[in-house]
């Protein structure tokens, strides 16, 4: 047999493992909860546009270039500027699969190895896996209540500038960060360009979850503040219609979306998921999003009190702001490594805290997806956790789901 | 205005242009004929599984892991067996978006800078650029009546080893080569593999034309006469179902299939889409092909008929075996950058050769694709491509098709 073992350079990647399904009681990833996809009426879309535009399949993108289907961007660009005080025009929108590869396009037009980033020191942990893909040099910024810190922010740039360097970007989930939940006030949002103007960096704003805000306005983006073309932005149609519709959009003006999309080189995004999202959304993204934003408040309040009753003061969290995570700092006698490892064998699927962030407490912090199990399941697999945890490291002491 | 120009690496890409439609008379770009899009039965398959599987699409992958939809591996892994001689377990099918995000995925595990490959010298565009991006440095390989002339391949990888080195892969698209549209017999396919083995290198073995035969049985794939694990196989469906369908596959062994997985960091191809051709494919695959090689055999005949009577002896080709292109040599005092340029400025795409050879004579080729127009179109095209060579060359010096 060929021997590809001795075949690969060193920097391979590790295998992917066997696929087993998912388990029992499955906090990881970014499922949502498939009572939630609006099934109905995505079928009548797709009714309706194979019938009007299932010929338009035999050219790639449709017919209407690289960036992808023009309806599907104008539904972009009117949503943003109504949710979002962003008017956009199409032709700063490009369609990619998904906002992980709106990460890859950035990336690729913008680093290289050895180059610095500057991002919030937890973060979307595929963003810190591809930064160490890449070779660059990852400087953390605190997270607080009102999200990056912007005091430590400005210390780190000085510090760069002091060194005759520079940041390529400024990496950001404002709204609904990911995975602390927090919003980052428009007044902050204000300052960080201010600063990103001061030291002349550009800044990458994240904005995937911002549709999932449970109860506070959403704040216009960072983009939508700014007069100097500086700010990149993605966004996805994952979170809020279904996680398997690769479709996701990158927004630049001009000079950078030119170029990032000279990247994309896999001849088009997914045609018949633009299509039927953009048949879809006009009549009834809003009021979906917001029947999805009530139930997946429900479920936070069933993994917030889940947390109370089992864990107790072992577990502490700021109730996040909407999303589907919450983000979790246990007692410091907790190995998070080993408390994944256990729970894992029991059917309980975590994130780990350092696979989501760069800070002095990840070793005792996790991440809990509750999008994607129902209620009960929440409940039963809290109960269960606690329990691992309490059987390894003698916490929380008492369990008063019982 | 934050200075993007100044941003960007020296390496930085080409930007990409603005969007401006197609041409009049379009021969680039692997499209299909919107008419031979089976619109009415994927539209069926499209509301049969939304409304079977609807649900599914909140978890990434539909709940079937990283490798993709498992019913449309297995249908794959049948499909293989009965055209192409090769049964294949759905465990070593991993879903693409499209056979480029295949090229990018065997690339991203095998070559780095510096690395060798070998490949026909005339070949996919796409191919070259690819390997042109990642500074790897190409062996061509001359290309006749049978595909890859495995003479020159022995020589060159008998030069390679003298000099100690060695080649990453052979990269060979064997059935309806691109652009030749050339098959390599059976014969030497295993002569190829002989050859593989005694100078230990792995296969490459792209198949996305590969359904798309006129008249010729198809050939076992390498891959299955191979009994190594040295072949890498991919195919696609834009070419046989719809170009903006987005679903390709990568098909190895397992100790190349899971590295090669995890360089796929996408979160799933598009899974609707995959759902649809599930359905569609075990009942229509067949017949549909078999429809549509019809409709682009007469487009064949009518280019070829085309060509003949407009160029003369100013062009030669041979007349492909299947697919949507033909690979055409024009006479030596033809410069194909200035005819391209020339064209396109009066409606009539072409792709000049050094796009898609290597060879010494691509400054004078072209490949023309005759799937996307229609015959009228096709018949047009070429005569003003004709006249247009005409007046900027002298040849052809008499165009008998008025």
């Amino acid at each position: 047999m060929f021997d590809f073992d001795s075949f690969y350079h060193d920097d391979i990647k590790t295998a992917t493992g066997r696929w087993t399904g998912f388990p029992a009681y499955n906090f990881i990833g970014g499922h949502n909860d498939s009572s939630m996809v609006p099934v109905e009426a995505l079928r009548a879309s797709a009714d309706r546009v194979m019938s009007e535009h299932g010929r338009r399949l035999a050219t790639y993108n449709l017919g209407d270039g690289p960036l992808g289907l023009r309806s599907l961007r104008e539904f972009i660009g009117c949503a943003l500027e109504a949710r979002a005080d962003m008017p956009t025009d199409p032709d700063n929108i490009l369609l990619v699969s998904g906002s992980l590869q709106a990460l890859d396009l950035v990336n690729e037009t913008s680093l290289r190895p050895g180059d610095i980033v500057i991002m919030e020191e937890s973060t979307y942990g595929g963003v810190i896996s591809r930064f160490q893909h890449l070779n660059v040099h990852i400087i953390g910024i605190r997270v607080g209540a009102d999200g990056m810190d912007l005091a430590h922010l400005e210390e780190e740039l000085e510090a760069l500038k002091a060194q005759g360097k520079a940041a390529r970007y400024i990496y950001t989930i404002p709204t609904i960060h990911n995975p602390t939940g927090t919003i980052m006030p428009t007044a902050n949002r204000r300052q960080l360009l201010e600063l990103a103007s001061r030291y002349n960096v550009p800044i990458f704003e994240d904005d995937c979850y911002a549709d999932l805000i449970f109860d506070e306005v959403r704040p216009p983006t960072i983009r939508s503040l700014d007069d100097s073309g500086r700010v990149i932005y993605c966004g996805s149609f994952s979170k809020t219609i279904a996680p398997a519709l690769r479709v996701g959009y990158l927004i630049a003006d001009w000079p950078f979306l030119s170029r990032a999309a000279s990247y994309k080189t896999d001849a088009g995004s997914s045609a018949l998921e633009q299509l039927i999202l953009a048949d879809f959304c006009p009549q009834s993204f809003d009021s979906h999003v917001e029947r999805l934003n009530k139930h997946l408040r429900a479920k936070c309040d069933a993994i917030c009190e889940s947390l109370d009753k089992n864990f107790g003061t072992t577990a502490q969290y700021h109730r996040p702001k909407g999303g589907i995570f919450i983000w979790v700092t246990l007692d410091k006698s907790i190995d998070i490594l080993k408390l994944t490892d256990e729970a894992a064998k029991e059917g309980v699927a975590i994130n780990a805290g350092p696979e989501w962030s760069l800070g002095e407490e990840a070793g005792y912090q996790m991440r809990l997806c509750f999008g994607y199990p129902e209620e009960d399941v929440i409940t039963k697999g809290i109960t269960k956790l606690a329990e691992i945890c309490q059987r390894h490291f003698g916490l929380p002491q008492q369990i008063n789901n019982k």
